[in-house]
């Protein structure tokens, strides 16, 4: 199961009713921040997540719109408590920016900060759990800035229960069975595992990519993931101003999606000069589908 | 007039419809932030205050739930294109604080960003405007903190339009007389201004006090004030954390309204522990009279 919440999806300027980019996945059983806007952690208590269910935290770029909020939830965290660790990924500076402000306002932590920064321009793992990995994208904007891909690892087998049962095995050597052993039966048979189990069930992926210019040559690392996010900050007819400060448009993510065969794609980072989402989807929709769009509070589920 | 907005009022753990600290303060036609928690700019979308109105940004002290929104303030304001210059009054490291975000960022603005740093024990007059004076409130508080003291200068006096009318005094005059000049008729008789004119019009005052421990003998500085904003982060039966956190209970802010003989006491600041705000007012009460209670898009108006 994967449910993307999305607490913002607006580009910098405000409004009153618009949050800038973050975004909580929970694949596979984790929870993962992304990126973290002014105003995340109330955004987060709105949507009622725990705060100590986020142990890692994936920060694109240092624009405001994307990371002004770090410092606000870091400190608040302090205020609570938390005893874990707190993982940062972020691009180089990342550490030196959040330990300068703790400084300043002379806050200290009752837990540890662990910073991870980024510097590679080529796509990396950072992340590995038991159940998920995370890989950077690398992206084109005005500062150095990553996307991520977020992939469920394959989980155990799935036993065939009536197979099983009919055969008498032993409960104690189902584990053994989920993770590929074939079976030695009292008789002396031997039973293939691949007439007790079925395959994996599928794994999930999501690929998150705000904010960039128009990169068709991340198609190929991002090739059939499930749920492609993708930031259109212009409609089509300013190109020009997507192409000037390195955004895309959204025609530009459809194609991506188009070229990238993904499952679902989730267009964001709308600039505030456009009244109407639904264009973007239009826009988007003469070159690829089924797309959607982002909003505050909006939760998306996959199985 | 003297219009106060309250942007947000509460402590530092933020729930999901609670602000952090921030004041608009209008007064002889003159605008100023008190303050700027994170949030700030997306409140003072939502009141309706012009960006551009702000000139002036008072901040007590580098706690961030007094401070977190100014850098995201600062950088809507170069998105929008600003072009009068911003004045920062603040602790001693605020220009560093701010800087160093910027340039981390790699933000540029498009408008002079002016620092004051304060580091003075005593009381200072920090800024002179032709209509308002602003001063410094030395709190005391677990870092360096001033509250800041709003007085009105006094207007011009009130020409009283039917004698001079009846005098056929030319209105040339009029500008020399609510200085305070007396006037020669043509007859030669000399005519007195207290005649002519009543005294200017009542001023107004507004003294900030957040965050601070209680401390008496800010009741100097403060006598008479139309109106005291004074923090009550806690009830009198948590008078020990109020103590060891250098914050005070609504009692003792009451009793600070009380020797100082202010007009109003607004109460705000409080912990997120409680549940009902009406206890704060209804301890203030017992030794002061009238007491609000401050909210988020609350506005007090005083002629």
């Amino acid at each position: 199961m994967m449910e993307l919440i999305i607490l913002g999806c607006h580009s910098a300027t405000p409004k009153s009713n618009l949050n800038p980019t973050a975004q909580v996945l929970e694949i596979n059983g984790e929870l993962f921040l992304i990126d973290c806007g002014e105003g995340t952690q109330v955004q987060l208590r709105r949507n009622r997540i725990k705060f100590s269910r986020i142990k890692h935290i994936f920060i694109s770029h240092l624009h405001g719109d994307h990371c002004f909020g770090l410092i606000g939830l870091i400190s608040t965290f302090g205020l609570l408590n938390r005893q874990p660790d707190l993982h940062i990924h972020g691009p180089r500076g990342i550490e030196n920016f959040i330990k300068h402000q703790l400084a300043l306002t002379k806050t200290f932590l009752s837990y540890q900060l662990a910073f991870h920064e980024l510097d590679s321009d080529a796509p990396e793992v950072i992340l590995e759990t038991e159940k998920v990995s995370v890989e950077t994208i690398p992206l084109e904007h005005r500062i150095y800035t990553n996307g991520f891909l977020f992939r469920e690892k394959p989980g155990d087998r799935q036993l065939m229960i009536d197979v099983v049962k009919e055969l008498s095995i032993d409960k104690a050597y189902y584990k053994r069975i989920v993770k590929g052993k074939d079976v030695q039966l009292q008789s002396g048979d031997i039973i293939k595992n691949e007439d007790l189990t079925l395959p994996p069930k599928k794994t999930l992926s999501y690929a998150f990519c705000s904010d960039t210019a128009f990169k068709p040559s991340l198609v190929d690392q991002i090739q059939g993931v499930d749920v492609l996010y993708h930031e259109s900050t212009f409609l089509e007819h300013h190109e020009d101003l997507a192409f000037k400060t390195k955004h895309s448009t959204a025609k530009q993510a459809g194609i991506i999606a188009q070229k990238a065969q993904v499952g679902e794609l989730i267009l964001g980072h709308f600039s505030a000069r456009y009244r109407n989402s639904e264009d973007f989807k239009a826009e988007a929709e003469i070159v690829f589908d089924p797309v959607k769009l982002a909003a505050s509070g909006q939760k998306f589920i996959y199985h």
